[in-house]
This record gives C-alpha cells, sequence and structure tokens, in this order.
C-alpha cells in the first residue's frame, strides 16, 4: 500500500481544520484513483472527523457543542490540564476510512474532511495509507 | 473491490435505523463471502453505529442520550437550525467497517447495524465497499 | 487476510484496558510486517479507542469525563439498567484501523490502544484480521 503524511498547522485552540484539498492532492500526486484511503491521527489531543464544510459556521458550532458537552472545569488527575482535550480526541476517533473512485474522495454533496484540533495551536501531522482496488 | 449503494428512508427527526438486513441481503447478492465490508454515510446530519438491536429500547434510550448530552438550545450560528444534528454526526462517526465470514456479517450476540438519523425525515443513502480476503 | 482473537478480562464497571502489547504480540506471532490492522468489538457496552497512555491518569480522566458527559439516571426503558454503557459503546465506535509498519503499530509518541469497558467487570473479547500490504 501507498503511505505517507502531510503537516497541519493549527492556529487557535479549538477548531476544526478543512483538510479537504490535502487529500485531493495526495491523490492526485500518487495516482491513486480507486480504492480506499485510510487516514491516521497519530496525536492524543487531536481528532479527524467529516462533516459539512458549505458553510463555515457548521465547523464552528461543532466546537462550540464539543465545548459544552465535554466538562472543561471537572476536577481532573491529569496535570497537563488537557483531559478535555483527550476526551474530544476519543469522540471524534483517531482514524477516517474514504472511498476513493476516478482518483477523487467519493464524499457527499456538503462534505469536507476535517483535522479536529482540540490542543492547539500546534503543528501536527496526519498519517495516510492507500489501498488500491 | 465491489462496491454500490442502497437507500435508507427515516421516519423521524432522530431515529436509529436497524440496517442489518440490507448488509445481510447486499452481501449475498453480491457473493461476498469472506473479507471486510466498508460502510460510507455521504451526509453530515447523519451517522452510523453498531449497538444491541435485541431490545428495541435501546436504539430509542441511546436518541434521548444523545438528545441528552448534544446542547439542542446554544445560541448556534449555522442558520439552518440543525447543528445538534451536525455535533451528533461527528460523535457516531461516518463509516464503520465490519468484519465478514460465510457471507455473513461477524457480530456479536447481540450487536445490530445501524443508520443514525439526525434531521430526519429523510430519504438517506448509504455507500458500501467490499475487499475481498 | 489473517485472522483471529484475544480475550480482555475487565476488573471495574468502567475503565479503559490497555491492549497494546496484546497488539504487539499478535503482530509478532503472525508475522504481520506491514499493513493494516483492523480491530473489532462484538460487545454493545464497550468500545474501542486511541489515547494517551503514558500518564495512567488520562485514561482515568477520560472515563470520568464519559460519567458526567452521558447521563447516568435519564428515566431510560430498556430494563436491563445499563443504557449508559450502551451510549458510552457508540461515542467510542466499535472498531479500529491500525497502521502496521516493520511488525509495529505506527502510533504517534504518547498513543497507547485502549479496550474501554462500559458495564463491567466481564470477560470480553477483541476480533482482529490483518490485511497485508
Amino acid at each position: 500500500m501507498l503511505t505517507g503524511n502531510f503537516i497541519v498547522q493549527s492556529t487557535a485552540q479549538r477548531e476544526l481544520i478543512d483538510i479537504s484539498n490535502e487529500i485531493h492532492l495526495l491523490l492526485q500526486s500518487n495516482d491513486a484513483s480507486s480504492g480506499v484511503l485510510f487516514l491516521f491521527n497519530p496525536h492524543t489531543t487531536a481528532g479527524l472527523t467529516i462533516n459539512e464544510g458549505a458553510d463555515p459556521d457548521v465547523p464552528i458550532d461543532i466546537i462550540k457543542g464539543l465545548e459544552h458537552l465535554v466538562p472543561l472545569q471537572l476536577p481532573y488527575k491529569h496535570l497537563e490540564g488537557n483531559s478535555p482535550a483527550h476526551i474530544m480526541c476519543s469522540l471524534m476517533g483517531s482514524s477516517l476510512i474514504i472511498n476513493v473512485s476516478d482518483g477523487r474522495p467519493v464524499l457527499g454533496t456538503w462534505q469536507k474532511i476535517f483535522f479536529g484540533e482540540f490542543d492547539g495551536p500546534r503543528t501536527r501531522k496526519v498519517i495516510w495509507r492507500f489501498l488500491t482496488d
């Protein structure tokens, strides 16, 4: 299987970053035309998700929702103080499977691929592996 | 890899719909006997999950839990008003991996495969791809 | 594809159990050097996740966070009384994809692989399938 990685630079503590263009580029530059693309997030305070990218308010609302549903101020034991980010990581999941046809991700009309930063800003990495048909 | 899709018709705003029979049928009709089945949800206000299907109260309770843990009434920015559905989508995840042996999904005793509708009723689609051994 | 399973024994009602060693061992004993490992959880009150394992306080905090964000005392319909565990199951997800190179999981510095017990203590099983390059 073809494999590689790319860098994602976050600029806020918590944000969803659209990485759809990076995915398009890696498929094109590797002649990956038909198969399944696996994305891996090697970080424990970040995640990967697919959601609406047409309206930029949606990723903002998803972060707002996460900040309300994950308790930010519990008496956590982990001294680094970023336990809420670790919880968001496990809620989002650390990998994605993407269907690829004709050299493009098979996504719904509104879907974009996002890297979820929950403890930034940081320089992050996404690892991928492509399974050809 | 074999690929295809099928339709799911939801009838409520939020519900888990058992799609295990559709999975059995697609494996049989495609002679998919041993390998891994990938399911993709191309929607941004829906999800896919595996959970207990023996007692129909469990999927009802999961929806009830989601309605309590995801804040339904925050001052969200997205004007469509369905931001909670987008959040539920990212919490559930947009794909499933299903182990297949002898032409059947390898599931635990109580497991069924569900399509999660979070902003229905709507006509939805599930895309699949089968990786033969 | 190579396939198999291993047992996980939980000792508490809710805990994250580090199964990274089991993963290392199964890769070694099956000469699985390069490819993708799929892990499946056949249970409906448990889950699989990847998160920080360096500080044992992190998995404890993740459980604490889940116990606060999932409503434990709603008037659930499922009479067994473990609906919160079913909800945690769907939030965590029932499978993992793990990148494998040189006979080892390709994980980030702090990442460990965890089995999430949400309704223990019980004897649990993890099923795996390895896709060789």
